[in-house]
């Protein structure tokens, strides 16, 4: 079970900002991670859609034999992991329900913001989730379609960034906290503080790295740090996407990228 | 044969500026167009992907007995054409094509840029029609992933879309024409315009629209202004969309929209 890989999906490259808190946090586990890029982007489909699509991947992700499956996709697991968490017998985590259980456990946040993809906030994932287990919480949604692709496109701080960032945030109240409900989203982190000012800016990459530690310690599961660092494995259902300059940026690496058919 | 309708498809809303030159030119004649929403956007998916697409699209369009098909969208057209054409036995039209016949019988250009999605930019479709039919032609290209996700979130005057289009614009040399390669495109016009003063800028809907009227015509297949104008259908692969917003806003009419599940 030790030696089992960490497998993780998303649409495209943002996923790869959780990709690189998992590896600060626990650089010993082996991580198999699938970019559907194929499919990019997840926001503006379907639930119905995001459910085969996550089925896809999972099943894709099963054949390394992993041990636990990221959904690292904040539209995947607003739309789909619910319904795909029970039809597999191994651990599914999203974004949402660790964020939304760190913040209850150690925030006091009355006004809260998400911004995140079409699909997800129409979901209204976010929202249930937070007003069912934190009480008396104010939550203000945003859909941010231009975000995703901006991202990927390697546009996070220019001026156009910026504005669009303005022109997404500007009708919300004084928060507490801005949740960034997409995995796309930590790469305009400095873009977005700077127009929120004394806001705090959730990461749920950084939350879910601490969740897995977590959990994966207390299941024993976790690598000892004299361990050899494993060679992580990164496929793509496509090819014709920008995918290497963005993760080379997220991750001040180079990637070795493989190319599948699922 | 001349009661037929015509069958369009694109990914997304951006076809309706096609749509909306053939209900100029042609009001009586009877559309039905395909909006692959679920699919949105095609500008980054690969080869055989858009091919597999565009079969399933005209197999969808092939079920309203259609008279041609017209493949409202750069990227498919740029992609698929070639393969599908031969593939069904009535006319599928594209949008490069008409266009470059257009250019060579109508004008003189020495100097030309190709704006249009990574897909179609990376395939070269454009460049080597026009260099096959045109002597000493230079052709520059630029591919604007962001357009058409921007034009579907009806971002298409204000100024993030006015610095996205000088951003793109920014490396043409002095040119005498740019081709909206993308069927999306058209919706920028006067902000390309106000950027690339005196380049005449080449709408291939208007183009797609005169020659179906002459080749309709020819064939005589054209509807009699008399006759009574039909109610056109459009459907759509997918409800989470911004399409009706942006319909509403490219034909000023409100539109009748059915989903499908092709």
């Amino acid at each position: 079970m030790e030696d089992r890989p960490i497998g993780m999906f998303d649409s495209g490259v943002g996923g790869l900002t959780v990709y690189k808190e998992i590896k600060e946090k626990l650089p010993y586990e082996k991580i198999i991670y699938l970019g559907d890029t194929k499919e990019f982007p997840y926001g503006s489909k379907s639930k119905q859609s995001i459910i085969d699509l996550s089925k896809k991947n999972i099943e894709y992700l099963l054949r390394f034999n992993v041990k636990a499956i990221i959904i690292a996709c904040g539209t995947a697991t607003s739309q789909a992991l619910d319904e795909v968490k029970s039809m597999y017998d191994i651990p599914i985590i999203g974004i949402i329900e660790p964020t939304v259980n760190y913040i209850k456990e150690n925030k006091k946040y009355k006004d809260i913001g998400i911004i995140a993809t079409r699909g997800t906030i129409r979901s209204n994932t976010w929202e249930k989730e937070l007003k069912s287990k934190i009480q008396d919480i104010k939550v203000y949604n945003k859909e941010c379609p231009l975000l995703a692709p901006m991202a990927e496109e390697g546009w996070t701080q220019n001026e156009i960034a910026t504005l669009t960032i303005k022109e997404y945030l500007k009708d919300f109240p004084k928060l507490d906290a801005l949740i960034l409900g997409c995995t796309h989203y930590p790469l305009f982190e400095n873009t977005i503080k700077k127009e929120l000012k004394n806001v705090e800016i959730i990461n749920t990459g950084k939350i879910i790295a601490d969740f897995l530690s977590k959990n994966l310690c207390s299941n024993k599961n976790i690598k000892k740090e004299e361990q050899v660092k494993k060679i992580d494995e990164i496929y793509l259902t496509d090819t014709e996407c920008n995918f290497v300059n963005v993760a080379n940026n997220i991750l001040n690496s180079k990637v070795n990228i493989k190319h599948v058919k699922i």
